[in-house]
């Protein structure tokens, strides 16, 4: 692919921030507060903005319901399309209340199954006022102990909400189905693995798609692979990025290994190429969203740089040279084709991003530009940074 | 479930052996000859006839093609019957050919892709002299490295592969489908987790079902798990049982953790009680398979211990007391759920295993009479071990 | 072993409770508020006192400083004394203030470093009032990102500090050093492994011993071989106890597997016969506590499961044929040695505990003691639940 | 660094290359035969040469003992010397005769035992033949199920015979002691971690030095910190360089995750210019060595490939900014800090090293070298490749 080709598939990149990732966030053994993090949707629609004016590649906000529930929806869409961005995808939370203990949709007890259900469909309503194409769904639900509960009947009661919210979705609308292998939930989680999610998506429906999240697999696991066979079966509906290294350590992405990053890109890209058209259509509607946990750094800063990662690492799967490629697969020279794609994932990117940047009228040096920023000055003059505690009260 | 319940079942129980088991096996470092190990199939069905005359549950015998290739499968088939047993699985070995270093049906070379497809139909065919209802695939194929091969275009001649072989299928035999995470391929491996094997099935066909390794998963993962969902969606196949800590270690199955085994037939117990016909019946067809590699143990005291061990396992199993455990689940007792399922799994089941063996005319202590058998004085005294090298030529 | 020589052994297995494991503990993602969980030491304390009535094998509880800070720790000692037990290891909290985001002892900034280490040394004065043996230290500290600091001079850091507090431990004390491969830190842990807090130990001095904790291990870890190495070199200091399929997820410790606790358990039971005096003494010191979250389990039932799971597999290990054993190892009899251990853990010893504790009166069946106690009825009515939040801020 | 003070330091890089990394090699699956492959131990010290013909930074061949036995060493020497290169590390090979089933220095046998060690004690004979400076010790001694042998008593002769060859060793030589977590064990390996072997080096004495094995660790272990230790700890003795992504895969150095190789000579290089000179003179010292097995690739390819990219890692650590890195961290500025890193992480420094070959006089395109090279063109037409089985015999 030569330069130009590369930028434009550049600027038609488009990374998703949430809402989350601008507050405050811990382990279980303590939150930190953050200088300057925020605390109400507004400060963090004004902080998502923020990102896009100096990237241009992160044109929405991902919605987290109820914490960032508010009166009014058409006000808070106008809030954001004011600054610059849209309102992304909105991600039930069926997790913290009391009732949620041993599970949401999959509770033994019908009644908190039904609270669950009734807040998932409640959500798809708030889609409608906020004009969100996806809804995200991730459920904590599992157990600790073999024999706590019955692993067949859960699956059912699961089946049986993924299928009334995924029948309440409007036209042109999606559900985003997630799996996570543990956590909370130490013995089984309901959806432990793409397996799971993607048995049940086929099941319900052709709005049901799949969503990988980057920390939610076992040790080992081979993610771009998962990626590559969810297009083939038209059921990859998006990501939530990150990094890790042990369990769901929620990093910044491409932190730990950047070459797991530049190999998911390297699938999309290739996907993206593909002369199937469908497939080309399905790759195209693929939802790229950060979704991480900013302990101990800058909120503003961690961000940023997972932006600017996902463009870099998207920068060097598009210097893949494709043809080559496939004439050493096609011989069986395996180090070869090894060599080509490594040779794109050492190619010093960031020349041609400065030049991409310039042409996009952003910031050629993001991080300089955060640093000088008025907003930055503003949030650490204006907000509170307040402790909130930890999983173990003290 | 009562005791007479309980030795119902267990009379019903049904180990398959390897014929593989009772051959040299070992690391890439060294195979190790075993004293007294077999070398041909007909003696590796003599030791797996008299593995049943000890257990009384080991009724049949997988064959590998080639390595246990005869003339006349009838032949065979009568030698076996002549001893008390079946021929059971079929298991394609499309691994060991110079040809297929980069892969068999996934092999970027039309032809080779063509040679393996024509050794897995020729086994259709043994299937047919032999009697045998299961056709076992695994494949070794994978790559080693990033970029190596295209993953979307293995993953298509696989289907493609799989599906002629469903289709070469006679009405009543089954295909099942093994996954494997890793080794011998390194970076990915075309069917590397349940899920893909699932995906693969439920699009090729009623005859396709999922066979669970126990050793050929990542860390952490939970197997019951997924014996439960594939239970639930009618398509678990079978299992090779073996143990593992590290990678496929392929130990003598519950050696490493027996609660693991436990819950497995914890699941199958409680699906064969389950009040859907459609879910009991399927369950009723699991094939049940020992695959293991002994590497410095004595082969027939390893394939003796893991067929006893599987009985210890059900005999636990089938112990739990159900409608307790069910009331525990609804109210939501976790740990008194765990209790009742912990209470099976510690109950000395062996007085009640002695009188079974007693009752069916099987030696009441296998070990002893293993022991003193003139079938071990004769295998010792007449077979050759040899010395078979290993990975690293020396 | 006879039986009358196991119970011997039985009657002198001490436990102790940790005071965090009577209140409420959770994820970072929500702390499950349970009815009649402590809020204060005093009820903590109670509730340890209570575990012990109803084992007669938990005769002390661990503290944690500043949860469990009181004015007067000799009035807290005598409270705990008259309820029958005693004040037991102090464990100092160095990774919930503000300044411990970056780490501890390790943390960049000397001032923070020396906060840090006065925490520590004041926690060795509340050990003279308490009358506590064993100083017991974790460290959250570690980083989150390669380069975020220097790997070696932390490494100084650290050991400085664990110098300067072995120097100030009086004599008959001890510290325990544990080590944990992540969380909260999560690209390194300054005390990553076993082999890093032994070589701090030898460094520092005798009165410095390693803490295995069953949770911080990475995955497939031979942990009762690290039981077995340390106490060969003299320095296995304690243990806390719990269970864990995938992070350290602090479950009710044999759980998950509960041939790894009885594996754990023979090793201590091996050295305790040895011939060597120095190692049975060094043994005879080891301290075996708990160390649990309880996140949706009562807070009494998982500490009463939880002490009977140590003593159900202590019980087992002493039950094996141990001179039957080493014959089988020096014939190198793989699986007949293999067979004898398992043997005792197959063995139903709950016959064995039920007179031992009718011995020990205690009660026979503690569940339903605990259920019909009017100590639990008094938490449920008296103890207020309250919610307390989790890592992400709602 | 500026660029000439890189280019020396590149200038100084060694890298060993292993002879048996020249031959074939296989899973236990199948060792699939290679054209060109060499057999002979005067066709690998050729193919050793050859690489360092091509790289200039490959100066020295280990051998492996039996495989590279011959009657003459110092005809060897002379034989390597001819051709520009030095005999390197010796490796005894004490895993491979059958009397090695359960184990060489730990063998519950001691006639095994004595067998082993004096073959240890042969082999240092041989270093003083060859010039060598390093023993490379490597046991496959463990055991594969719980029970099968003593744990403390198979540490206690490995102490010992770990001590009688340290004895042994000529002034100016070393011992390096290799850990490994599992394979060919997979109950316990008497050596697992890092931490065993370092108490082990502890007690015998100076020449005793760790030997880090990239591939034999476990899941998410941080290798890197465990260099740092060791190095600040005076007891890092080499490194077996080689990639994995699940188990001991022994793929191409760097191509799993490249980062992780930085990250390692990211240590080395910050260790190098560290102001004690202690620790730059022990730096000095550590022997970098490659360790792969070449399952599908062609091997001078693959050993080429794996020296570059030891190169290339080399060179971006050596580009960090450490003064500005230092200042970051001291301030805690976490993302700051963490960007500084991969600044030189993600540098392209392939002009530089083209630059840097010119001036050594080797070829600026090292595998078009190679491609159109006597040396390929010779070993393909003249060598034999025969097909040499697997673990599992057929």
């Amino acid at each position: 692919m030569n330069e130009d080709s590369i930028k434009n598939h550049l600027r038609q990149q488009k990374i998703e921030t949430p809402s989350w990732g601008y507050g405050n966030s811990g382990t279980r053994f303590k939150t930190f507060p953050a200088k300057g993090a925020a605390s109400t949707v507004w400060e963090k629609v004004e902080d998502a903005a923020f990102i896009h004016t100096l990237t241009g590649i992160a044109p929405s906000v991902a919605l987290h319901i109820p914490w960032d529930r508010v009166e009014d929806y058409a006000e808070l869409k106008k809030y954001a399309e004011d600054r610059g961005i849209q309102l992304g995808a909105i991600n039930p939370n069926v997790f913290q209340d009391r009732e949620y203990k041993l599970g949401s949709v999959t509770n033994p007890d019908q009644s908190v199954r039904e609270k669950a259900t009734r807040h998932l469909l409640d959500c798809v309503e708030v889609m409608k006022e906020t004009g969100s194409r996806d809804l995200s769904l991730w459920f904590a639900d599992g157990t600790n102990y073999l024999g706590q509960d019955d692993l067949r009947k859960r699956k059912r009661h699961l089946r049986e909400a993924l299928q009334k919210v995924h029948d309440a979705l409007p036209d042109g609308t999606r559900m985003l189905v997630e799996y996570k292998l543990f956590e909370p939930a130490f013995y089984h989680t309901d959806l432990a693995d793409w397996g799971l999610a993607l048995t049940h998506c086929l099941a319900v429906g052709e709005k049901a798609q799949v969503l990988v999240d980057l920390g939610h697999h076992a040790q080992g696991t081979n993610i771009e692979h998962i990626v590559s066979t969810l297009l083939d079966e038209g059921r990859l509906g998006g990501f939530h990025f990150n990094a890790r290294r042990y369990a769901d350590d929620d990093l910044v992405v491409g932190t730990t290994n950047p070459l797991e990053l530049f190999a998911i890109y390297f699938e999309i890209a290739q996907a993206q190429q593909d002369e199937n058209e469908q497939l080309r259509k399905h790759t195209s509607e693929v939802a790229f969203m950060i979704d991480q946990s900013h302990n101990i750094e800058h909120k503003l800063e961690a961000m940023l740089q997972s932006v600017l990662n996902c463009q870099e690492a998207y920068a060097k799967a598009l210097s893949v040279d494709f043809d080559l490629l496939k004439e050493a697969q096609e011989k069986g020279e395996v180090l070869k084709a090894n060599r080509i794609v490594m040779d794109a994932f050492y190619k010093d990117v960031r020349p041609l991003l400065r030049d991409l940047r310039e042409e996009m009228g952003v910031p050629v040096d993001p991080f300089q530009a955060l640093e000088e920023s008025d907003h930055l000055k503003k949030v650490l003059r204006d907000r509170q940074s307040t402790d909130t505690g930890g999983g173990f009260p003290s």
